[in-house]
């Protein structure tokens, strides 16, 4: 953006000030005309592999667009080529995977930072990207009730944001390594992680990633621990499993308790696992707990649900997406840690092109070396805003209005005596399915419901998706429906919209 | 973002259309002031560790904004808060690191990016989030020249955008690591990976985090190679630490070449690394030579610098930023490789949430799978909209406009007796220093061109940051200014006025 038209030294065609103010205003109200259209788009896209691309030139322009009005062939490739291709997320009835929130505010924060261009990879390099990131996890930290010494005001503790509940895996897994490596384990140590069978696949990817897992199905070095009926690792499991492998030599190092599983919102018992951690000596020997409580992290903000971190003072790192069910749009994942000193001392790299005076002095925190990337956009812009717009109150609004919306749509299934649910009820998140009929084999209950699915997706008027979930006394997996509900703009209305569907639909 | 005001199921003050309207064009027109406004601020941000949160406060608010009005309070904390504690990457007189290039264009994608929210992970999550990322980078391959295997339309090569040259780096050595595995290696090898002195620190954190180098220290599992006289790697002292891990019974499966090193943007010989690769059986075994040109590449787009990466045709994989050089807002990485099918076995973890008739049809590629994260953005749109606003023409034009001023500066520094230049220019990079007086110790030089870095940077009018180059031919290390020219902005003016500091400030 510049002063002057059509740019300045070396005539490239910069956007000048008042071209950029044009385009600007043009492209938020055209967000705003496309959130009020949200509802007349099918919510799942409905193309089929490469008709976007078929409509893209296979060339890139030589020429550019010549100024503002060359924007209009922008406009008009939004409308005709990226509409039809997108699965709408923002949709009010889109309830598939888990929601991925965006808001007003978040996208107002999204745009001041990419506005500002800083990049805050060192104190120095921005310090209020550092610090305000710092100041607003703190906030978060007292609205979702985590101990004092996750924050970065207790003496070991501190916050970050990092992209994705995967890379905040990661970095722990990492973290934990290293720590047990420098209280004496030798650095070939046959390594153990665990998790249940119902934590997330970034656990694994995060093993396979830092040379732990051996492949995807590496069974040895990542060890799905059973769950019990209500698909909650069990503890007893966890611990027979590590007391397997001290005894064999191996060396478990690291356990990742879930806090609403992406199954079906299911709850490892935290403070349990944490006390076989202690039990075996692995505590001791530096192994670390981290919680991935991805989407149910959100609903802490909510004094009635903290009993879902029962015992979260007793693990070394956890973290949540507020980019999931917090109205802050994607990337934005909160990650707080009891042991910063862990991390630093398996990620700080610093060459000399990065040294400065602040960073020597030790008064600052430097966050590239509490995450993968180097790089850092100003991360905390969006979620600043957030806070601020709609304080404590207004979030702990959206969370009790999904969370009813849930407790709607499980009475609604369970008055119906064709479906059933599927598991308990987690939050807003509801598994459920068509029962078996009298004589049916599970395979066919599963096409009944995989068929119902499909039909209710293919109509464009909601968007489901769907899990297995294990056999639970002898039973076989059962293929379920999730109903996640936590998109910004969804009412009550859709969700009854989506269960009348299901119920029409489901022959 | 909603029809009806102060939201609507719950009581969640959800922005209304019309508010979000509202705000968004003041957001663009605070961007627009910002941009016009940047000569004012003192380029490096003069806060103290502290300042910037001392002004915010302690606790969150739990009411929220109540409205537009009660945005006054946030647009004036821009102002009193946020505008202090930046450093000013968007400023023309920003010379330090590597340029962060925003642009109007980009900009706008961020900001529609986020008003989407979509979440890419998989084809079907949004197809065009998927298809238009493709053909975008198949575009920028042509604009850059690349060999046709590293495309999308060859049979086995492919490209994504990552989020940072770290985190391609990261995932080039772990495919390369499983290749290797795949082919016949133990997993308890001692892997080995090379990169020269020059090399990014991101090499080096790679492979703390893929477990390869046990710290930071690690020099038996990370081998930093000599460099020459224009701090090239050395391709005979390669091939000898090659020969002497392989005798040793380790491991080598990874070798970074630097195209455009962090230092001096040196370039390492890419034809004649790929030789050692292929001579010591290194390739055959499945090792990885990954091109790192996270800077140096968007030169490329100009014909006249296509030789930088001469022999690129013997590499597996190569990387550079758009976010660097190429006016696509922080981050946007393009990574190429020749091996799409190394990363998804490296990468793949399917479990059943994310399973869909699209990717088992084989028809689609999942991103997902190409990265460190699940999760991702709509990351393309920002570059679609840079290389068709500004076009080849326009995109040339801005590199070599770049280029021509660090000729000029190069001329400025060889023409004033007391400084001297401390490496080959390197496009629009120039290592400088003033010379070493008579009898003048080699640390008396480097605390005077310290001092005189200090110096100029106080004075809030440029900011230039420092490195150390290796001796050469006996000589002890250097201590220099490195003068990056590439702000989205930056004019001929911009940069003699920081020569004249520079002159002035001299004594």
């Amino acid at each position: 953006m510049r002063d002057d038209s059509n740019g300045g030294g070396g005539g490239v065609p910069h956007l000048s000030a008042e071209e950029f103010r044009e385009l600007g205003h043009r492209m938020v109200d055209w967000i705003a005309d496309y959130q009020a259209r949200l509802e007349s788009f099918p919510v799942r896209s409905q193309v089929a592999p490469g008709d976007v691309a078929s409509k893209l030139p296979l060339h890139p322009p030589e020429e550019g667009l010549g100024g503002v009005s060359g924007w209009d062939s922008i406009f008009k490739d939004l409308e005709d080529i990226l509409l039809p291709g997108l699965t709408h997320w923002q949709s009010p009835s889109f309830f598939a995977y888990f929601p991925a929130n965006a808001s007003g505010p978040a996208v107002l924060g999204e745009l001041l930072s990419a506005g500002l261009g800083v990049q805050g990879m060192l104190w120095s390099t921005s310090p209020a990207a550092t610090e305000v990131e710092t100041r607003v996890l703190d906030w978060l930290a007292e609205l979702t009730g985590l101990p004092e010494d996750f924050r970065s005001t207790s003496d070991k503790g501190g916050c970050v944001i990092q992209g994705t509940a995967s890379e905040a895996t990661l970095v722990a897994m990492v973290a934990a390594r290293e720590r047990v490596r420098r209280r004496g384990a030798p650095v070939d140590s046959e390594w153990v992680a665990y998790a249940s069978t119902q934590a997330h696949s970034s656990v694994l990817k995060a093993a396979m990633l830092c040379g732990v897992a051996h492949g995807a199905d590496d069974k040895a070095h990542v060890r799905l621990i059973e769950t019990d009926a209500r698909y909650a690792m069990r503890p007893d499991v966890l611990e027979a499993a590590i007391r397997e492998d001290l005894a064999a030599g191996r060396r478990p190092f690291f356990v990742c308790a879930t806090v609403g599983s992406t199954s079906s919102g299911a709850v490892d018992p935290v403070r349990a696992v944490g006390e076989v951690l202690a039990r075996t000596g692995v505590g001791d020997a530096g192994g670390w707990l981290h919680i991935d409580s991805a989407w149910a992290g959100a609903a802490l903000v909510c004094p009635e649900h903290r009993g879902l971190l029962e015992g979260v003072e007793v693990a070394d790192s956890l973290s949540f997406n507020p980019h999931k069910w917090l109205l802050t749009n994607f990337d934005c994942n909160a990650f707080y840690t009891r042991d910063r000193r862990a991390l630093l001392e398996a990620l700080s790299v610093t060459p000399e092109y990065l040294r400065n005076a602040a960073s020597a002095s030790g008064a600052v925190m430097d966050y590239r070396d509490w995450q993968v990337p180097l790089g850092r956009r100003f991360r905390a812009l969006k979620l600043w805003f957030v806070l601020r717009h709609y304080g404590a109150r207004g979030l702990r609004a959206h969370i009790r209005e999904h969370v009813r919306l849930g407790e709607c749509f499980e009475r609604w299934v369970e008055a119906d005596e064709r479906f059933e649910v599927s598991a308990p009820r987690s939050l807003a998140l509801v598994c459920f399915r068509l029962k078996p009929r009298l004589g049916e084999t599970p395979s066919d209950t599963d096409g009944r419901n995989r068929a119902l699915m499909e039909r209710v997706n293919a109509s464009g008027k909601v968007f489901l998706s769907h899990t297995v979930l294990p056999g639970v006394d002898g039973l076989p997996p059962r293929y379920v429906l999730r109903m996640a509900i936590g998109s910004t703009t969804t009412e009550e209305r859709h969700v009854r919209a989506a269960w009348e569907l299901l119920a029409s639909s489901a022959g």
